[in-house]
């Protein structure tokens, strides 16, 4: 029975959450822990009151039974209202607009029903952990197409054309292309340019395009974000989309996936992704009325939003500028999203590897990042750049601190 | 692009939801439907005040940020106080026990860990849908292995060794062996004895027993329930629980998975079971807290499920026997959960499939059950015995009627 695992879920790995044995332990030892691992906004800004409310009332009327497994009308109907108002994107809430549990169900989804060993992605790096790992354990073949650190992240469409074609000749099968926008780690937005030309090359190739757009709301440092279903009218898509972060209601765990299509590929899409979501009945319901609210109340999400998106702005502004006055790491200062992604100086430093920095970090200094690798990025920490300036400034000179004795 | 679906995705397919959009396009037209085809107890019973209650506190205290992959502590612990108290059961808190969106991402996790396109698992038939379709979606060949509905749906442990030793014979490599106990769709609650040998051959054959016991605690007509974690001490083997039937908590969508055992492959199942949690960060925070107490408030737990089983079997008795006094169906009145499965007499109606009963009865008398071949019990129906004994009666009438106009 040695060998009873399947032969992907050694790819079942996500570095954010890997060091919480050692976090528990440091922490039943009475030691505390700076996390900056998890982008988790709620931790630092509470939940909107507004929302929390229409949570209770939800509760409270009784609505705690299974509902569709699509998700409730009325939440349907404001995700498809919110597209089309701010990206002018007709999606049917009746037929284009599924919930799920988080965007993580959306990924298992996607891959479940697009991926059959050695079919092959493309995955731009660095990528969110997640989209990574969730391709792999279906046995997918990624295309790991980088962006360039050196020109701000900058993701050359001419090299990605040229990788689609030579994996296509070489046999492959290449489902689907996916993007995280803004991203996750690096807080890059893609300019329209960029993202008109990934439009085009999926279409060229007959390629589905996933656009992760969760951070849609969290721009700042005068970046304009563009919704990949403004460009892609015609083109086969999948927006995943969520409660999370724009409305900052993480352990809501409640994603949406939006396919606006109406050719034949996009309908197929549809219909495989409510069969997906028949199988597990529904999704959390009292949650899906909250979060209802929580888009429609545009007044109050306007309010708290704003007042978010500068805090973030702020604090990661700070945090840049901090760690690039160290001599160790260097930072391209994040536009969107709320993560900072620096590159360790290898050469000064006697660390083998950043999932070495990462654990000893920790084990040092009670810091908590998660190591770049994770996220294709070898050689960089992703650290989170949600907590007041005091905590992040400290952290951040505990860091430089811990590279300076471990220097060469 | 026409092939772009995954070569196993026409499996995800779940007959308990399939009907919705005839529903959806019959209430739109002012029809009102009778709906005996979902197992949704809080649509007749309340979910319990206090647990609704424990949920508002958790959301107004601010609990709605990501919280660990695997559950937090005091639902894990009330989890495995709960089995060592009804079971004897040692599950670490710790490392033995984790929280799922419901039992369907428990199944979603099994065989995304285990199987390989072509390996094998037993699945007893009639089987809840999901149990089979999330194992054809990643390419599972199912042994399908009966229940005897002559002898009140007996199971003949010979016949399973027999037939697992001839799957092996011709190469196949069996993972698992799946039973749903109390059952759903029959109601069947299986003896020790027959418990017992099952656990033997998983041992004797070095299968992974996997037992779904969510119905635990719905049990009546002089049943008594064994969870296979008291018989399967040393043997490899996984439990599903969840928050949906005995806690009457259907759209909180909180399942539990139980590892006991100590040994290596439980030792690597656990491991594997935590990665796949961390790829979905974690389960809706609010309705954990407010699961941990409707799990460790025994007073109130007590009362409510109590009540709530003596309606149950009072229900089910009055349905069971008003089925049988009709000369279209017969069932074996059930013991457990709450369905009941009769078997629809094809030589005397002019009705090919249980699927065009399903459709036309829905059509004809508005009334909604689910088709048996759906849990692989081709020819019955299924219907749910949770609603008053007036709807349950009127619902029955017409289905009678129903049967008498498409008679032969």
């Amino acid at each position: 029975m040695a060998d009873i695992l399947s032969k992907f879920s050694k790819y079942a790995d996500n570095a954010i959450e890997e060091e919480n044995p050692t976090v528990r332990a440091m922490e039943r030892a009475g030691k505390r822990i700076v996390k900056l691992n998890i982008g988790d906004p709620a931790r630092f800004f509470p939940t909107p009151k507004y929302m929390v409310e229409a949570y209770v009332r939800a509760l409270r009327e009784g609505k705690t039974t299974y509902v569709n497994p699509e998700g409730i009308p009325e939440l349907r109907e404001a995700i498809s209202a919110r597209y089309r108002r701010l990206y002018k994107v007709s999606a049917s809430p009746e037929d284009s607009v599924f919930i799920t549990h988080g965007v993580s169900e959306a990924l298992i989804f996607l891959n479940s029903m697009l991926v059959d060993p050695g079919n092959m992605a493309v995955i731009f790096k660095p990528y969110y952990a997640v989209c990574y790992s969730g391709f792999r354990i279906f046995g997918g073949v990624p295309i790991l197409q980088e962006y360039d650190e050196e020109r701000g992240w900058y993701l050359d469409t001419d090299a990605l054309e040229r990788r689609i074609q030579a994996a296509k000749r070489a046999g492959g099968r290449v489902k689907y292309m996916m993007v995280t926008n803004p991203s996750n780690p690096t807080g890059m937005v893609l300019d329209r340019k960029t993202l008109r030309s990934i439009v085009e090359i999926a279409k060229d190739n007959g390629i589905v395009l996933i656009s992760d757009e969760i951070y849609d709301e969290v721009v700042y440092n005068g970046a304009t974000f563009t919704s990949a279903s403004q460009l892609a009218k015609g083109v086969p898509h999948i927006i995943f989309n969520g409660a999370s972060k724009d409305l900052d209601a993480t352990g809501f765990r409640i994603g949406f996936t939006i396919i606006p299509g109406e050719d034949k590929v996009s309908m197929a899409l549809k219909k495989t992704v409510l069969d997906f979501c028949a199988l597990r009945l529904c999704v959390s319901t009292p949650a899906q009325y909250a979060v209802a609210e929580g888009i429609s109340n545009r007044k109050e999400h306007r309010k708290e939003v704003s007042a978010f998106v500068r805090a973030v702005e702020d604090r990661a502004d700070f945090a840049s500028r901090l760690i690039n006055e160290s001599e160790y790491m260097h930072v391209v200062p994040p536009r969107g999203a709320y993560y900072l992604f620096p590159k360790l100086d290898a050469k000064r430093l006697r660390l083998k590897t950043d999932r070495e920095f990462v654990h000893k970090l920790l084990e040092e200094e009670g810091v908590l990042l998660t190591r770049g690798s994770g996220f294709g990025g070898d050689g960089h920490v992703r650290l989170v750049a949600l907590p007041p300036k005091e905590i992040l400034g400290s952290a951040i000179d505990r860091i430089d601190r811990f590279c300076r004795r471990h220097s060469r």
